[in-house]
């Protein structure tokens, strides 16, 4: 199998994400990709770190030497900023490599250079874990809507942002009060400046905004007004009117031109935007031909921006060779990887229930629906008597804690056997969805 | 400008659509995709219809004919069914010809044929539209999740059956009444076991199911449970405990096995997945390393498919040929065609306000506010005066119909040099995020 090589710039909370997720996923990312991602080379200064995380790899102190090495195919930059992050990006461009960056602040401010040099060098530039973290929102725009004008998109695109926003709505607290607290789990930073006015927001939106109509990066032309004025107050009353106020970057093509701005929002409680809470992304796309689409995950973490990094990777290794092998393959994994799968049948399937029993209004009834539920195994986590009624009958409802559905079956078996129940128990399973 | 031929099958609801995409937005999937996409040849027995929407294509009567000629590169199957598309798409493949299709029904059912025939011969198959309309959510199971274990997809994946339960919960009416109403409003076909039996699901289920955890397509294994039995009285009752029903496709890998089944679920009211209400789709998926993503937007109708299929059509233009230009841009669009864009200045934008003025509690307050924000042409959709605070003074919120930016603040500053407004106004903006 083909091994492509990686240099790591960065071992921090997304590095050491990417060395997790090629770690732990390397073989089910070569069932789908057919080659073998590998780390070669890292840049990090905590020895012990890269000693940790990839043992395997050359340990290399200049970032400049490491992305000029032949035995790096593609280098990932996650150093973060517009120093020594933008320096090591045009020299690896210049030495032949193709990228990956989670750089949102290198990207909205330097992308037009960056991009027409790499034209120059026929490299590739991927950037998905730059906007919204795991969310493969980049794809989206880029492949997923190409066949659609897009109108406007509309984000909650910063977690720390969002968090403070659905505590200060939940509790009624002030801004300072949960920033303090989102400081103390570690959702904020010491300073918050970046992320609460706005800054980092607008990185993101403007990146959107060059992707969705055509035009170079331009984060100077981007409106920034962030949540650190915010009332709790305002919250209070838009709620009573309706409303939910939430972090926005906005972007959308008008007859005027292109609004491109970040500040607080009041937006309809019914839409699923004014629904995502704590540290959770959205972004919202209106296009043409396909209407409103929204895509939503984790805008953060180790692992989420990691899964973007690792599917740039994954992006770029399909393309470096061009033989037939290598296209993403028809059901997601190459041929030779697809796997006979044993399916499991309904009686063993585990959910929660809703059960639905009608029954005569009479006294022990629901001591033997209990009891014959409990023999089986299920327990129960509500149960509801409803109205009594007509001909001295009760609906009597029933919620189960999670269990196979053949005690569930066989506990139905037993209580529609009962005199005392007279039609057939209605069930419909319950989900968390949760793994 | 090299030009791609497409050959296409059927010229009903979908087939029109992807014909208009490619006539209304042909010259912005151009500045994408550095490549004309042409419809060259078309199969359509309502000559009429082939007239209006592709004048320029050959008509050919004979399917099997179409895809044999040297003119179509792509074929593009919209006929649906597994009769004539089956025979149709099979003898595409062995002409060398890649397949752009949505038929959910032909790739649950012989999806693995059709897969091993096209490795055979070479060529790519391509299904978006198969599943959940225009969301791109084939590409994400496929390409943005890459990096990922898939541990369960769960979707609201038929809009009709989703229309009728909501219809249900709204308005507390039956099964039968309100498919009458979907019927009527063109929402359910005159038979609509195939919707509300769960078979469309089960055929979606099925596919996603495959591309998750790299397994054959396997529509045997897939337990269906329609919403047809489904009482209103149950709708309410999991309303009362916190739950909505939703008509869910779940696929989960668990130690037993993988998990593959349609059936209304109870899910918890305040997932987003709970308030997908009508004829949208959303799928969320989970995974290991990105946690909860979830994909959201129309499943079904002419446009919002076509533009899955001309997505489709766009991505295997891009591996026809494999220079360098044909790549994904880095900027979405082709470095030549990125425009210099025009930036409207926040004066210039157009949005709603939500204002909140502290002012002296006396009589007339109310209507110098009034009179300040028409003379600049601001409109008041909502007023309302906040309790009274302390030292007599009232807050009043102000939320106004849509206006250009400048006029509200230039009546702000009005209103700020009345003597009984003591401090600042409070200004928020307030967006309906439509178009």
């Amino acid at each position: 199998m083909q091994t492509i090589n990686i240099g790591l710039l960065g071992l921090g909370t997304v590095g050491s994400g990417v060395a997790q997720v090629l770690r732990d996923n390397g073989a089910e990312i070569a069932r789908r990709l057919g080659r073998e991602v590998r780390i070669s080379a890292v840049c990090d200064s905590r020895a012990e770190r890269a000693a940790q995380w990839c043992p395997q790899a050359t340990l290399v102190a200049n970032p400049m030497e490491l992305v000029q090495r032949d035995d790096v195919d593609i280098v990932v930059e996650l150093f973060g900023g517009t120093g020594v992050a933008k320096d090591v990006v045009l020299k690896a461009i210049e030495s032949g490599k193709h990228i990956v960056t989670a750089n949102k602040k290198l990207l909205a401010e330097y992308g037009n250079e960056i991009f027409a040099l790499a034209g120059k060098h026929n490299v590739m530039v991927q950037f998905e874990a730059s906007v919204a973290g795991g969310i493969p929102v980049i794809k989206a725009l880029r492949e997923g809507l190409a066949a659609n004008k897009i109108q406007s998109i509309a984000g909650i695109i910063n977690g720390t942002s969002n968090f403070i926003l659905t505590e200060m709505r939940e509790k009624g607290s002030t801004f300072k009060d949960v920033l303090a607290e989102a400081q103390k789990l570690g959702y904020a930073e010491a300073d918050p400046t970046f992320d609460i006015e706005g800054h980092d927001a607008g990185h993101k939106i403007t990146i959107m905004s060059a992707l969705a109509f055509g035009t170079p990066v331009n984060f100077g032309a981007c409106y920034l007004e962030g949540i650190s004025q915010l009332d709790s107050r305002d919250i209070k009353y838009a709620e009573e009117l309706g409303y939910r106020i939430k972090l926005l970057g906005i972007t959308r093509k008008t007859e005027k031109g292109i609004e491109l701005r970040v500040h607080p929002t009041l937006i309809p409680e019914s839409y699923l935007l004014a629904n995502v809470n704590g540290v959770m992304n959205a972004v919202r796309v209106n296009a043409d031909m396909v209407g409103e689409t929204l895509y939503y995950g984790a805008g953060a973490g180790s692992l989420p921006t990691a899964s973007a990094v690792v599917a740039d990777l994954v992006d770029i290794c399909r393309l470096i060779s061009a033989d037939r092998e290598n296209r993403v393959p028809y059901l997601a994994f190459q041929p030779s990887d697809v796997q006979q799968a044993n399916f499991v049948s309904m009686d063993e399937i585990s959910s929660s229930y809703y059960l639905r029993v009608r029954a005569d209004d009479q006294a022990g009834v629901l001591g033997t629906i209990a009891t014959l539920l409990a023999r089986e195994g299920v327990s129960i986590e509500a149960l509801i008597q409803k109205a009594v009624l007509d001909n001295h009958q009760a609906e009597i409802v029933i919620l189960t804690h999670h269990t196979i559905e053949k005690n569930v079956k066989n506990a139905i078996e037993a209580i529609e056997s009962q005199e005392c129940v007279r039609e057939p128990i209605i069930l419909i399973r319950m989900e968390s969805l949760n793994g």
